[in-house]
């Protein structure tokens, strides 16, 4: 674990007992979660942008296409922030005021990095694909140069960043516990459903392990979790 | 239905067939969602921060705390960017480059708008409530003039705003169709849980059926959905 040192935009403000630089628990929320919203200004005004993305050691990778906003920008010195955001449950309390949200947010500021070699974008790719579906990326049909070039791999150092979590039950007002209304807590978390294989699938290719998992175990960020895990999160 | 104005922001660049100026398109997905991203400017520099949101005809609405960042900074004329995505399921195509996500994300540019008013922000969040749990606002220890004052309420109209879906199979190559391996969709979807209740809870308080609907349904998109589609999708 890494206390990483709180700057202007990271330092924790409201509830700061929501919140953390450690890169444990940043690292946790990223590897748990797979859409993360890019913010970055363009003509002076923000723009978010969702995305998938990977976490390579302390840097977190997302891609692009050359055509796309973010491809158009690109430049050293692209600044962004990266949010990843799980929620988790509603918390409903006994008046509008300590009704809330659980979830865990983290938060990674500073200056986009391009990958511009194929080499380095391939790697990426294969990290990226291998982190939800463990050991596919050396089974798929190889990546053509031409394919590699239209692509953008971009990354930020996870230096200036924070996590914040809310969770646990009401955090209610002494005097309103006797308002006669239910209170409590819904969690909800993302779940898959049953495969649907492509129709032009040859027959005898059996559904990968690394597919049915996600059913086996219900909660998607608990399966991103392990995968995290089993590779030693790197 | 009405078709928005394309402006530079929500011109549809890639993919356009992705994307829609379309009311009907831009109100399903948010009112299938509880989760938002604000972008905003400051000092220069993108902020991505995660809220809870409601819509109330051609209004977006979010709320904050006066102490927060962007209660802070509260002052007509604020820009930014509100991004409502929901991730839907993976795509494994047989290269790494027809993998892909299945998504459903709405975007909406604009200056901040506040409620000052007390009964504005109170008719705000009872919307906020019922719109999750249809008819608790009413039950609810009513809200205080000091609660209030503490709460920022915003709103953006939804007038510069596009749609953006992808939704089906593996976009796959024909040359690539006898590659041996997996090929297809996995789908997800937020699913809500056993609900927790409050253990102080008083005896005699039975647990809400706008709560049990949400495992009854299985999916929140859909309760909040039909939420919407019951009060007349105002």
């Amino acid at each position: 674990m890494t206390e990483l040192k709180p700057t202007e935009r990271t330092k924790l403000r409201r509830r700061p007992q929501r919140g953390s630089h450690d890169t444990d628990a940043i690292y946790k929320i990223l590897d748990a979660g797979i859409l993360a919203h890019i913010g970055f200004v363009a003509d002076g005004l923000p723009n978010v942008v969702p995305t998938t993305y990977w976490r390579d050691g302390d840097r977190f990778y997302w891609h692009g296409s050359v055509a796309g906003r973010m491809g158009r920008r690109q430049q050293e010195g692209f600044q962004v922030c990266a949010t990843v955001s799980h929620a988790d449950g509603f918390v409903l309390g006994r008046s509008g005021f300590t009704h809330s949200m659980n979830y865990r947010a983290a938060m990674i500021y500073g200056a986009a990095r391009f990958e511009t070699e194929r080499e380095a974008k391939r790697r990426g790719m294969h990290a990226f694909i291998d982190r939800i579906f463990p050991g596919r990326a050396a089974t798929l049909r190889p990546l053509k140069d031409a394919e590699l070039d239209a692509m953008i791999v971009m990354w930020l150092p996870i230096e200036e960043a924070s996590a914040k979590i809310r969770d646990g039950g009401v955090a209610e007002i002494e005097a309103d516990l006797n308002h006669p209304v239910w209170a409590g807590v819904l969690p909800f978390h993302l779940a898959a459903s049953a495969p649907l294989p492509d129709p032009r699938l040859g027959s005898g290719i059996p559904l990968p392990r690394y597919v049915s998992d996600y059913i086996a175990i219900a909660r998607l960020d608990e399966t991103l979790a392990r995968h995290a895990e089993a590779s030693g999160g790197a």
